[in-house]
């Protein structure tokens, strides 16, 4: 089936929306948080251990898994859930971002990117068409048109031209996609530009998408501008569709998003920041390899209610993670993850309550704000 | 509690032993296999998955925590029990192995054994005394006694006066362990000498430990002088106290042990193995990275029933391993280690039937011998 979404309730006071999603492998609650399983795996961490987490929809990356184990490997194998194990829900990106980011200017054509395989060096070429077949044989639920990733800052002209080549690649990429079991999005582009953001909303809509996604957010370093690109999006985006910001996971940012409109954040930093040793707290951040845990024999936060908050000490998850132990990095994947899922369970009763914006100075009261 | 051990069966036609070992956390049967757990973590995995594997008894590893996180802060934790969550028996060894290993011989005195630390190279020392003292805070069930661990091959007048100091260091530990809720082991030491196996096996029982522990059967290659050196200690070892046999965890190995009398086996092979892309199956160790496994859709064993074997395709164990994800090892490590502990639970169902020789043959028809 293709992803339904329900609007249950907007808040009064803000963007913010809650509402399910109907998808093939049940129904899932949003605002929620995606955690990201890169190459068929949310690293370190088992899919009855993200279930635990309440993880609803989780991501994969088309270009990772293109290039290992390869598309036709996974269909052989029956699709990406059996293939990894996996019985809930799976959204695939288009892999544009990855492909983006190592192919050169010049080898970016309107046919598609020419750029070089980060593992051997083999030149490859991907295309609105192919990300759809792969992400087709991978049989994901959702899968992301093809889009151009711009870099940041760019000119009102450049951006221009880019979101005009997102909106044919994004038709291209529709007129192959024949799965009735997959759902497909278009992704609003357009820069810090307000027009060009709504002109990508309104012109990627009529494409009729199954869900609208919004890229080009978290490429600068400024919040600010950051948040006017998503509020600038989500005016002009279909009330009765999903909106799934991407690559967005601080848990300020999820906050923020939820109240300009957003239903659907992932993110690879729960997991990337537990490998180094740190923790959400409600605190912020906390890095457990600081001298000031040695001792500390109390739970990482004592609001959270995961495996690791209910079984062991911030001087335990320190020992390991000082002498190398990957126990150390999965316990605080655990964590990190069920943070933002958490944290996206208290943004839903909030905006049932019609108080997000109070949650949010709750939220800040201990949470460090953005730097300006 | 001291461990109380129960000789259920003697077999018929071997010296293989059916029997229970009553600890602080419950009661065990043997022959079994103890999954190692070096710094208070059995490598990859949680205390729910050993339990969920059937462990029995784990072992960690004095030297490693002496070192870091330290005997003091384990002790302050409430024990290891407590610092590493895992509510089953512990035993801990003595920390010699390690340090024969990193000490030149000069360094090795009487007192104990002057060595530098493999971490930052600090200077340090360790003696029979020490060895008890540390294994008292971190609170173990089972501690060992400060055994030396001499090289091979040695002579057997080198060999005599090793086992006469071991017996001397036995007796020091000894007589400063003062902790009713631990047990503590003998080592039996002598190297290939039969008559010393013998002496020394009969003197360490006189000096009346909770336990025995056969020490230098690992330091060689060749398997049949392990399997001699086995049964020269396993002869003269007191019938009423449970056996095991140290580092030793091959599954060839294992079955010959139990053939020779022995109920307690530990190795870092299946999680060692399982870090670098290897399983046991009933048809010798595979490796996962063999291209072969590419396109395999079935499970690692179809005789194994482990979450590894009930969930998981080889081919998806072997991308998780070619891309570098750590699932993959942590699934091959709840295989391997489940693998040994069925064994043992086979192992015991053919020693209540009086048919363990047949289970060897049986085993054998598929699993490659040893290499002559």
């Amino acid at each position: 089936m293709k992803v339904k979404y329900n609007l249950i309730k907007k808040e009064k006071d803000t963007m913010a929306r809650l509402g399910t999603l109907e998808t093939n492998y049940g129904i899932v609650e949003t605002p929620m948080f995606m955690p990201v399983g890169t190459r068929a795996t949310v690293k370190m961490l088992t899919p009855e251990e993200l279930k635990d987490a309440q993880a609803g929809v989780i991501l994969a990356n088309t270009y990772h898994l293109w290039l290992r184990p390869g598309e036709d490997l996974i269909e052989k194998a029956g699709g990406l859930h059996k293939f990894m194990n996996y019985d809930g829900p799976i959204l695939t990106d288009s892999g544009g971002f990855q492909v983006f980011s190592l192919a050169d200017p010049k080898d970016i054509t309107e046919e598609g990117v020419h750029f070089k395989s980060h593992i051997d060096g083999a030149k490859l070429f991907l295309t609105p068409e192919k990300s759809i077949e792969i992400q087709n044989k991978l049989d994901s639920d959702i899968a992301m048109s093809f889009d151009e990733c711009p870099p940041f800052p760019v000119t009102h002209e450049y951006m221009q031209k880019s979101v005009e080549r997102t909106l044919r690649w994004a038709k291209r990429g529709k007129d192959v996609h024949k799965n009735d079991n997959q759902s497909l999005f278009g992704i609003v582009q357009g820069g810090e530009f307000p027009d060009l953001r709504k002109w990508s909303a309104i012109e990627t809509a009529k494409l009729d998408f199954d869900g609208y996604s919004i890229g080009g957010t978290s490429v600068g370093e400024d919040k600010e501008t950051m948040l006017k690109m998503i509020e600038y999006a989500t005016l002009y985006m279909p009330e009765d569709k999903v909106r799934y910001l991407m690559g967005v996971g601080e848990p300020l940012d999820i906050i923020e998003g939820v109240i300009r409109g957003v239903d659907i954040f992932d993110c690879v930093l729960p997991t990337r920041i537990a490998r180094h040793g740190n923790a959400f707290t409600r605190h912020g951040k906390i890095n457990l390899k600081n001298a000031k845990y040695r001792e500390d024999f109390t739970c990482i936060d004592d609001m959270c209610d995961c495996y690791t908050c209910k079984n062991y000490t911030k001087a335990y998850i320190r020992h390991l993670i000082t002498v190398d132990e990957s126990l150390g990095g999965r316990l605080l994947s655990i964590h990190n993850i069920r943070f933002l899922i958490k944290l996206t369970e208290e943004i839903r009763e909030a905006i049932k309550e019609d108080r997000l914006l109070e949650y949010r100075e709750e939220f800040l009261k201990t949470y460090p704000a953005f730097k300006k």
